[in-house]
């Protein structure tokens, strides 16, 4: 039988990144016993093997992953299907794209292990302001773990939710990331106009008046104007902005459904055409503008 | 001479709609004597005409003008130019279009009478929670008239600035609601995708949850919980949006100003479609379907 309605409880956490080691901070925080591991050495862990922490944690296990999307997380699903026991857990915390948990879970299942996705949101706030998060899994292994994300999420009412089966998880924090992408984009475009509009004095202050009584209060409001006060016309930061997958997924996902998205795929696309990928276009463009113009391109 | 660090003022305000009774509301709370007048005798006022209201206050006067954008605020001012006299003061607190204030200003300002632009976001929640104000006019005015900024703003440190010169105070509010469009249609596109996705149970479940502890938190998340708390799948509301212009001046300003604004744009014209602005686009792409698959069209 699982431990159940215990109020601490017994995890592994394999990555002890940003992520991983800031939620077994939050964990023992919380009165959980966390076992850590890391494939690094020169980052603090808490065994120097998996197998090292499989011996460390009582049965059924409880294991997370919080190592880099794709490869990474793929091959420490592997690993953990031949090392791990029928009636284990094992969660995904990490940022897979919601088309590899079937493949992970059917991996585990196959041994008997049981496998659960988790959409984790909070970055390095998580730690202080708790995580929100969305599970992804069978209601019963949600319901076992819950001692876990009670106590990583935030303090109030909200921040936690099981979201549907095996995949949802990963599918709520991809439709949670697009969403980010779009809010960031609508701030940034506000900016840039008021940058270069002869009328205001100071965008940055602007902006910061927002954060109270405003519509547009925000997280993300409350970051930029932490920037603002740090650099106040944003003129230090490059500007280039890399993306890590979930807009692109959430774009591919809700055509495949039929659902128009094109902010959150304007503000991908932005991002992509800050790194150069319509750098062909523009020079397509600019060669068709020399020959309506008759103009000689110069060798 | 004008009235300096008083803490409590005189004021007039014309226009008693959700957003002018509400101010007037949170004013006098703070302490301050307000006279309000509305054309319509339905609407409670404290005056039934515009010469009572003139007559009513103490000179030099400040009138605040919360009524429609457009004709009713181009009236307006052309009266009070007519009525006022030289040193008093007219604040447009409406959504005028900061193209209009350089117009409004120079009507009054002949005849010696100040006038300030102030952008007033909030709502029908403003007179509890406080406006976030965005201040446009001569530094003088705006610190003659602090002692009621400072009431109507919320109770902390931000939610009021003096944004720049006549018209800075619209053209800031104008780029906040052009931010809350794309806002509003980033938050929207996530929940379409959730609501035909197989792996989401509940998306208003999923959406409340990221209240707390996520990057997506914020005012607008907020209301949207309180919509799905009473309409669990929003489908009590019609697949309508309205715009009230902010959103198409700005892309129109940042076009003029050379700064993309794709989100802003894409978030106005889904807007726009949702009222047939594409229908003739839509007839012309079937028929040319029509014609590509050799189908005959049936009067």
């Amino acid at each position: 039988m699982r431990q159940k309605e215990k109020e601490t409880m017994e995890t592994g956490i394999i990555g002890m990144g940003r992520m991983g080691s800031k939620m077994a901070e939050r964990l023992r925080k919380g009165g959980h016993k966390v076992v850590s591991y890391d494939r690094s050495a020169d980052t603090p862990r808490d065994v120097d093997s998996l197998s090292a922490l499989i011996e460390a944690l009582p049965t059924p296990r409880i294991v997370w992953i919080m190592v880099p999307a794709g490869e990474p997380t793929d091959s420490m699903v592997e690993q953990l299907a031949g090392q791990l026991e029928a009636g284990d857990l094992v969660i995904d915390g990490g940022n897979t794209c919601y088309r590899d948990d079937e493949g992970h879970a059917k991996t585990l299942v196959d041994k008997g292990i049981h496998f659960m996705d988790c959409g984790v949101s909070g970055g390095v706030w998580g730690s202080s302001r708790g995580y929100a998060l969305m599970a992804g899994g069978s209601r019963e292994d949600f319901d076992m773990v819950k001692p876990l994300l009670e106590t990583l999420k935030p303090d109030d009412e909200n921040g936690l939710v099981y979201a549907g089966p095996v995949g949802a998880g990963h599918y709520a924090k991809m439709i949670h990331n697009g969403i980010e992408y779009g809010m960031m984009q609508a701030l940034g475009e506000g900016f840039a106009t008021m940058m270069r509009s002869p009328y205001i004095e100071d965008p940055g202050k602007v902006m910061t008046s927002w954060r109270s009584g405003s519509v547009v209060a925000s997280w993300l409001l409350d970051l930029l104007a932490d920037a603002f006060s740090k650099d106040p016309t944003l003129s230090e930061m490059p500007p280039v902005a890399n993306e890590s997958g979930e807009a692109k997924w959430m774009v591919e996902s809700a055509m495949e459904l039929g659902v128009p998205t094109p902010v959150t795929g304007a503000s991908l696309q932005v991002r992509q055409m800050s790194r150069g990928g319509a750098d062909d276009v523009l020079r397509a463009v600019s060669y068709m503008r020399a020959e309506f113009g008759g103009h000689v391109t110069k060798k």
